[in-house]
């Protein structure tokens, strides 16, 4: 492993933390808060954490797939313990064990929070935290590749691969720095006109921009205690729409750009994706319908919380705890599901699920007809045999994690639905799960043992697990 | 798909089943119940169906692996359905599709019920009942390529192929119907030498021979209401120790009678199912000590459940679902794993779950080590690339059929544990799940549709899958 490379991003990265403080800054000026303090001591602490580790240049050039994984990794977990710092400054969270679990949820999207009433929060916190969802939704790495030159070879395919959730990393254009911009610029563009459509609909600016952030992140902090069920109609159908948009893969949105609508409308894994919202929406609506005044409320009810769920956002506007088992069911289900790869949504992905069903298919096919050699195909394109068998390698880590999990944090005697559906919103980075973590809950009711174990599972599923992994094995930590 | 030499070796089992029926006769005569002539009648049926479908000898010989799991799986729905046909008939179960699921559950060694007292069905029913798990067990088709000589060139392989559980085949023997014989007559040595030492612990010969039955086919029908609650403590652990033991790979057994002992006891998969019983055994107690007299009956009963449930057999002596999150949870999980291969257990099994942790261990290696071409090992031996496929493949498979079942049962509207551990005890043969479902609890709760769904599952978790999937794919009906 080349730790010095490794060292000099990470300080990089902690530079680009003490910048985004600066926001905090601005919003406790505004607003007059001695919370802005907290911020200017973090940014502070990150500037010279990170001068340290950048002091001297690399001399090592070499970057391979590990270097870029464990520097993600790393990377994440210093950015959380950093980012939790102001919590824990302000007193706003004493544990310091909930104040990291905070602040890995909101970097992670996630949005599971410890905090059972938000609206005592300061204004420059609330900001703090729902920021926190923004630079995790697209990838601080891939922020940072976009605007500077990092040493190595190989190195910036070799971090967006880490960082960009899926099973495979298109570059939209030849070089992965133009892409990361692409992105980062389209993901901006989103946020801008989710930001406005908010405020034409009489949302005040504050809340758009918090809210606008947990959406374009799919994270799902709320700054209000009924996240979003307090809001207007035509609000919540604003957040409906761009948290369905924010789980779609950026690359449709870069094909309309660029006018290759037939390219962009035929993508499977797009297709897929809302056919399955269609659907869930379709049911739940069906079967939630005495619940509310009219078939249309039904409607807006069941879409926000699938666009919610599907994409791992997890604003929620009703307590959809209290829903039948069928509609509690599809969104369990929808959990695992997530969103598209190439978005900010979390969970197994959808294009995953569409190589594990295409996978299927052709084990039967092979059965029926052994001397067929067909290949599995994407978009009309073979799917290299490498992305396959990442996919497959994935589901079984998928699995294995989550079994392990459910059964370390069952020793703090929960029943288990919380514990299920705890670490299936951890892990699949959504936010509220059901029973004792359902919408109107919240997780600090696990111990400290179990925090750690959901925290790690927040990383994990935000990472797709191998970068977590990675870091337990030992062979990670021998020099070359 | 030759359907000819389908319909032949249908004909073979339909004829086989009709022999089995001779003993619940017998039991009907020493009993003088009237019973008995529901089993004559049935036996007749079944002979003049298989008299029917052997009219004629195949003229093709083709015998492919499709071939295989298409008998496979139409040969356990038409044992099924005829073997329903008693509890029909004599009006124990009066709706069809109850008589089925029972019937399904004794064949695939489920062992679910959906009756909620036992203790009124005659003698010559409980051990037809019972008689199914010890048939089921080690698989009808073995049974019959131990006796015949089917016609097709390939079939042997591929019929036993199909209907074996685990990832891939061992050939103890150079020829399959060696190896059948030798696999049946363990399990016939086994099964007498549990009725032997049930017998000697002054347990009536009736109670002893069902019960052995179910043990060896890990099966778990009990003949009283409280399963196996009633019985004396010494008969409880000869019936754990040979639940045990009927988890273990058959393997073994042969491998210890040809003295070839360090082979035998460096199986990693024996090994590594020991270990998980161990450990299980262990937490448990420890956990539910206070719970019961002494720390030595906490141990019996936890060995007992454990037992139980990783062997997938499903008897209970105390009502787990009782019990605190940590055991239940890791009787869940322990649910899921199950026994050995090549066992008469169900569950995704032991080898499997080793060889997905080998995958991943090798993937973390290939990152770490990217140009290093290290093979996947399984006690010793370098795992084929088909068998290692072939194992992801099924726990892509596994995963979608469970998601699928659970929203299927949903729709009966009972609480997610009931429906997720249903699907569970079901898919994985075990029987008892926790909640509705739970050991005191029966299977009577679900509508039809529900019921349906699950006997899918039990036989789709028997067949290992496929060959239930394969029916369901239009290309298997297409004729050459």
């Amino acid at each position: 492993m080349n730790f010095s490379i490794v060292r000099y991003i990470i300080g990089y990265v902690l530079a680009f933390e003490a910048a985004f403080m600066a926001l905090p800054c601005i919003v406790a000026l505004i607003y007059q808060e001695t919370d802005g303090w907290s911020f200017v001591i973090t940014a502070i602490l990150c500037l010279l954490f990170g001068a340290f580790l950048l002091r001297k240049k690399p001399k090592n050039q070499i970057f391979y797939v590990k270097e870029g994984f464990v520097t993600v990794a790393l990377s994440w977990i210093v950015l959380s313990v950093m980012g939790c710092l102001p919590f824990l400054f302000t007193r706003t969270i004493t544990n310091p064990v909930d104040a990291l679990f905070e602040t890995v949820s909101g970097f992670t999207t996630t949005g599971a929070s410890i905090l059972s009433d938000v609206e005592i929060l300061s204004k420059s916190m609330l900001f703090w935290r729902s920021f926190t969802h923004w630079i995790g939704g697209m990838g601080v790495l891939v922020f940072l590749l976009s605007i500077i030159h990092v040493k190595g070879s190989g190195s910036h395919m070799n971090l967006m691969r880490a960082e960009s959730p899926g099973p495979s990393v298109s570059k939209l254009v030849p070089t992965v720095r133009s892409t990361a911009k692409i992105l980062y610029l389209l993901y901006i563009c989103m946020t801008l006109v989710e930001i406005l459509l908010l405020v034409l609909g009489q949302m005040p600016l504050f809340d758009a921009l918090t809210i606008s952030f947990g959406t374009a992140g799919t994270g799902g902090f709320g700054i209000k205690n009924d996240s979003m069920a307090g809001y207007s109609v035509y609000l919540q159908v604003v957040v409906t729409v761009f948290m369905i948009l924010f789980g779609v893969n950026f690359t449709a949105y870069y094909l309309i750009l660029r006018k290759k609508f037939r390219q962009a409308f035929s993508m499977e894994e797009v297709r897929c994706y809302f056919l399955i919202i269609f659907a869930s929406v379709v049911v739940i609506s069906l079967v939630v319908r005495e619940q509310y005044g009219s078939f249309g409320e039904a409607i807006q009810q069941a879409a926000f919380q699938v666009g919610s769920i599907i994409t791992t956002t997890g604003y929620a506007t009703t307590d959809f705890n209290l829903w039948p088992e069928v509609p509690k069911t599809i969104l369990v289900l929808l959990m695992f599901v997530g969103a598209c790869a190439g978005s900010t949504g979390g969970g197994i992905k959808v294009s995953r699920l569409v190589i594990l069903m295409k996978t299927i298919h052709k084990e039967l096919h092979t059965l029926l007809h052994p001397r067929s050699l067909r290949k599995l195909k994407l978009d009309g394109h073979p799917l290299e045999h490498e992305t396959v068998r990442s996919t497959n390698v994935f589901l079984i880590a998928y699995v294995l994690i989550f079994a392990f999990s459910v059964l370390l944090v069952g020793f703090d005697g929960h029943d288990l639905i919380t514990n299920f559906t705890g670490v299936a919103a951890t892990l699949n980075n959504i936010g509220p799960g059901l029973e004792l973590v359902g919408p109107t809950q919240n997780f600090s009711i696990f111990s400290n043992g179990a925090k750690l174990v959901l925290i790690f599972d927040m990383l994990a599923g935000r990472l797709e697990l191998f970068p977590l992994m990675l870091l337990f094995v030992k062979d990670t930590w021998k020099k070359f």
